[in-house]
């Protein structure tokens, strides 16, 4: 019989995590304090985020960083997580091409997200922090980290977009049932959701507020500290689990990716799956190219601007260098609420201005065919977040038909879609769209992030 | 780090499949025509059953049953399946028990029963058959068969109880995923639905008269075959990979279980779990106890009897000899959906009477208590009906704990929950209610099967 999925045991999950900044050809810009515009210190990030995170975020020296035990031992719940070879797909595509995939949906909250939760609860956790916070769009982030209080034993709050609140109540009820408390976002319980419910009463809310309200609580709240599932570069460390994973899994398959593909919204799983990878790239010239794969609606990779611009709506975080719409840029409503974020995490920035990545966004519709196609073939419901990584190994696979290239192709399914049905079932009804902002809205957009950067 | 899960790689796939029936002290009794109550033949059921499962049904000679090898090779899309040491709920109890569970809640279809779907889809196909009808209460059953006639390019009819069809549309949306036909049952597309349709058009179905409704289509359409997810031995013969995995992985851990419990509806992932462990018993002598654990609203084990009974609630099926509440029962709407059902599989209900195991019944809100601990401690959070595997798991274990006896409990966690979160929802919001049969009641409904066996 044919090797189907490549298992690594327990004791093979990683001990480092491997920290990019430590071997990137150009560090990335210093992230500033928007008041005085002088680049800030790990320690003026401690009134936010517990202070190991806030060393990691700025550590451009150590590129390996130990994986404590009791993380580890959490991750075995799940990890090493399977690497699996797409072999029925490639049979639908009829492509020459070998498809492998990292199973990242085997965790118990369905997602990679819980990679960074726990490696942050267990580092607050040390601190004695008693209380974390965070904000959750599709919820994924939202469960892992409810998920990861729970088993290190400290409380959680996370504000969940209005809109999410009410579509999404699988979700809600995830983190309810790992012991969570959350709000529905905007809220009356802070300042920030407070200003935006007084100009509207019925504000829907977006990532961008969530994170400014989640920001605000841990701020005015004692041993309470902020934590974020994407973008900052403490948590696509955190990731590189995945990647360093797959690449001993690779090796045991006798094949090196010539194409490794991620879905992207602030990076975190592209990050995690890509950068062990691209280590070899930068250190010993390897030839693999490192694909993005972003919402057409939310294109910041494809049409945003590299600047200094807030990581949130309300403009409370520092000013981050990166690609970006603009802080005030408002995502479509598509039902991968995972990616619909303004601006592209530090690091994959820099990394994407130094042409070591590229970026390709794709329509709603054609990541659902992709979708709908890898769960015939491979048997797993993607998370509409994952189904832009498909399409994007689709579009390449399909391109080495053409070509009777043998290419090996590596993506990431950063999560399933058992919670996300109503998505699919929108797919089936015939009524789901493309959005595609204008070049208009995008100008306007930008000009957000313009202004703060003269 | 002590080893959490333990693994085998797609090669240790079992090659065969363990029939029980070829070592029972005592074999089943004949499974009987209603109207002749002659004694029935594998040929008898070729007009319902593709023939490799009807000569399944009624092999009482071999013990080890090939499994074909593109069988074992969809297997291994997610087969072997994880053993995991559940260590933190083991601290959660405080219990000198070792606990185990095998996780069958990995496969693409999120529970146990794509293991006999995927093989009896292939015999239809291996067959000429190009339809395969089946029906599904709560949508595990079909949308493990959907993916499965899809993977092996046949056609997928599901009836789905009516109920469930309103109020699990996740359920509904997996199986038009994977490519089903869903039908809600009662329907008019058969004589057994316009029948109950004509005297009570709100009637919202059960699992009994959807098999009425299946095996009516089947046996009226050419090469089309009826397919059901528990209770039959062949279905029991197929799920028996889950046991014969674990017995590797048990050795692999040095430990025999004193103790081998799963839920129980219509038996598949009890005797799929038990079966290999119950050889040792019936052929070594080994002590191990085998604990069925079903809903106390559906209390068959414990409060049922055992004669011939239909199968189904119209009454097309062979009679089966059982522990039955009586083919008219109406089980309450408890959330477990896959345990709604009046009868036990034949073989079960034999090493039943013969002591070879026990039944225990569990209220829904303990069941709930039992799931929402186990989430917490384990992070997967269960479908309801493994919900009463852990709920028996859990009153083991504290047993342990009053008496300090190390036991090593084995159990199936058959599912995992995401799609269920409405159930959880209801649990929290504090409206969850037990339900148990009336004596009355249970006399009633076990009059209908006394009928049949004057």
């Amino acid at each position: 019989m044919k090797l189907k999925k490549i298992l690594l045991p327990d004791n093979e999950i990683p001990q480092a995590w491997f920290n990019i900044q430590a071997v990137m050809p150009n560090k990335p810009q210093p992230i500033r304090n928007p008041a005085t515009g002088e680049p800030m210190k790990s320690e003026d990030l401690y009134p936010i985020f517990c202070e190991e995170c806030a060393r990691q975020e700025l550590d451009t020296e150590h590129e390996w960083i130990p994986i404590p035990e009791p993380v580890r031992e959490q991750y075995a719940a799940w990890r090493c997580t399977p690497l699996v070879r797409a072999y029925d797909l490639e049979k639908a595509l009829d492509t020459p091409a070998h498809i492998y995939f990292k199973n990242e949906s085997t965790s118990p909250s369905g997602s990679h997200k819980l990679n960074s939760a726990l490696a942050q609860v267990y580092y607050a956790k040390q601190e004695g922090v008693t209380n974390v916070t965070t904000e959750t769009g599709a919820g994924q982030w939202g469960g892992a980290l409810s998920y990861a209080a729970k088993k290190f034993g400290i409380e959680a709050a996370v504000y969940m977009v209005k809109s999410s609140f009410n579509q999404k109540p699988y979700r809600r009820s995830i983190m309810q049932t790992f012991g969570a408390a959350i709000t529905p976002s905007p809220s009356m319980s802070t300042r920030a959701g407070k200003d935006l419910l007084t100009v509207n009463p019925n504000d829907q809310g977006s990532l961008g507020c969530a994170i400014s309200e989640a920001i605000e609580l841990a701020m005015t709240t004692p041993n309470c500290k902020y934590t974020l599932g994407s973008v900052l570069n403490h948590v696509c460390l955190h990731q590189t689990v995945i990647g360093l994973e797959a690449k001993k899994q690779m090796e045991l398959a006798g094949e090196y990716p010539d194409l490794v593909i991620a879905c992207f919204g602030g990076g975190s799983n592209f990050c995690g799956t890509a950068f062990p990878f691209m280590r070899d790239k930068i250190k010993e010239g390897t030839k693999t190219r490192f694909i993005a794969a972003e919402p057409a609606s939310c294109p910041k990779l494809t049409k945003g601007k590299f600047e200094y611009d807030f990581a949130d709506e309300v403009g409370m975080t520092p000013l981050l260098p990166m690609y970006t719409l603009g802080h005030t840029f408002k995502p479509a409503a598509i039902h991968a609420g995972g990616l619909r974020y303004h601006g592209a995490g530090v690091i994959l920035s820099q990394l994407m201005k130094d042409g070591l990545m590229e970026g390709r966004d794709y329509d709603q519709l054609d990541t659902f065919n992709a979708g709908v196609l890898f769960a015939r073939s491979e048997g797993i419901i993607p998370a509409p977040e994952s189904c832009h990584a498909i399409a994007c190994v689709i579009e390449e696979a399909l391109k080495c038909r053409e070509s009777g290239e043998k290419k090996t192709i590596l993506f990431n399914l950063s999560g399933h879609g058992f919670v996300d049905m109503s998505a699919y079932d929108q797919y089936f009804s015939g009524e789901m769209t493309n959005y595609r902002p204008s070049d208009e809205d995008l100008k306007r957009f930008i000009a957000s992030a313009d202004a703060l950067n003269k």
